[in-house]
């Protein structure tokens, strides 16, 4: 790696480095970051800078660490994690404004972009999606599907501001432990919409995307479990 | 000022509780922050360290200082600042994509739920507005009639997003000179624009209130001086 300045701790320039890297979409977000070691080889630099550029990543909330599996992308900029920060002291029904706009437009974009490959990888996640079983995967593969939506509307902005209202994540946290079985929680009517929402994608429909996206939102805030989590906003 | 912790300095106990009044209203954005002496006293402190605290909030984007006039709250929270930060790397299309979802939305809620005192306020500073004659009257008045529009709005992270896109200060940055004689430059189309907005509010018009608020993100994006800055965005 090219020391740029010396006044600059090597850290602090292998964090902007990765930044950027990240930003311009090298490493997209819900990728695994190369190990450190690998990172270290590739520029040339101790473990230890490497070590201290990521766990600052980390802490900015660009990177996320996952015990046994490794370090992924969580957000593409700043943005998503200082909006998660912001939704702590948002009313929930300003976040669910929020999200039901973010969604809705997300939708409309991805249903008049797609590309026939976005198409097909929708298609492929909501099969397995709809084939997991224990909590963990079903979140994973949500995680997944909504990001792909995001992918599709061609709006990078749109699904940074998406990631930072918490994504899946904050609707699905009540799921994603492995003692949950998925069949027994009441998600087909989600299911459904998560189909029908693919389905307005594949027929190019945008107002019908986006009316299923408003649908799910609320779905989601009407599940029992989530009234819970809807109150955990400030006000 | 009760001093929390002996471990970090005053002048960032003093930015957290600037920070704090601030997203709770005590000194909504766009209000002229008290003076330093006045602070000072207020808190018990040095002017130092208030000066400090101030010089921090400046540098996150929270506060602006104009000078002649005094320190003013330019944004409610990091959100703002930290979205205005990203949007310097976004495409100008998406952008006016996202400025475009806001705007409607704004304005959607504000004909819902706008009382009677912001439809008062509305119309008062619309009339006010259109009699502005130089450059920067007439851009701190459509200042106040946008956010104004948020207010009404209800939802405080929908205005803190719309401050984040610059607000009309991306737009209107090149009316902004003393030079400029509002007259001149062919507003009549954006003043008429302005104009049906407040009627759709008043009106309770929801959806006639977002077809407007589209109308007058387009008029501004089709701006001859607003293309020259539609391209300062990365793509």
């Amino acid at each position: 790696m090219t020391r740029l300045s010396p006044n600059v701790p090597l850290s602090a320039q292998v964090a902007d480095q990765l930044r950027r890297r990240i930003a311009e979409g090298e490493f997209p977000v819900g990728a695994l970051l190369p190990t450190e070691n690998e990172l270290s080889q590739q520029l040339g630099i101790s473990r230890n800078s490497v070590r201290e550029a990521v766990r600052s990543l980390v802490h900015a909330g660009i990177l996320g660490a996952r015990a046994g599996y490794g370090t992924f992308v969580v957000a593409a900029s700043d943005l998503a994690p200082t909006l998660a920060r912001r939704l702590e002291s948002d009313t929930g029904r300003d976040v669910a404004e929020v999200r039901t706009m973010l969604e809705r437009e997300g939708a409309r974009f991805a249903a008049a972009r797609a590309t026939d490959e976005q198409r097909q990888e929708l298609r492929r996640v909501l099969d397995e999606r709809a084939q997991a079983t224990d909590g963990p995967t079903y979140v994973e593969l949500d995680r997944r599907f909504h990001e792909l939506v995001f992918e599709a509307s061609g709006n990078a902005l749109l699904a940074e501001l998406y990631r930072g209202t918490g994504g899946n994540e904050r609707a699905l946290a009540w799921v994603d432990s492995p003692e949950v079985v998925v069949a027994e929680v009441g998600l087909l009517e989600v299911d459904r919409a998560h189909a029908d929402l693919v389905e307005a994608i594949e027929a190019g429909d945008p107002e019908a995307a986006a009316s299923v996206a408003e649908r799910l939102v609320r779905l989601a805030y009407e599940h029992p479990a989530m009234n819970v989590e809807g109150e955990r906003h400030g006000g």
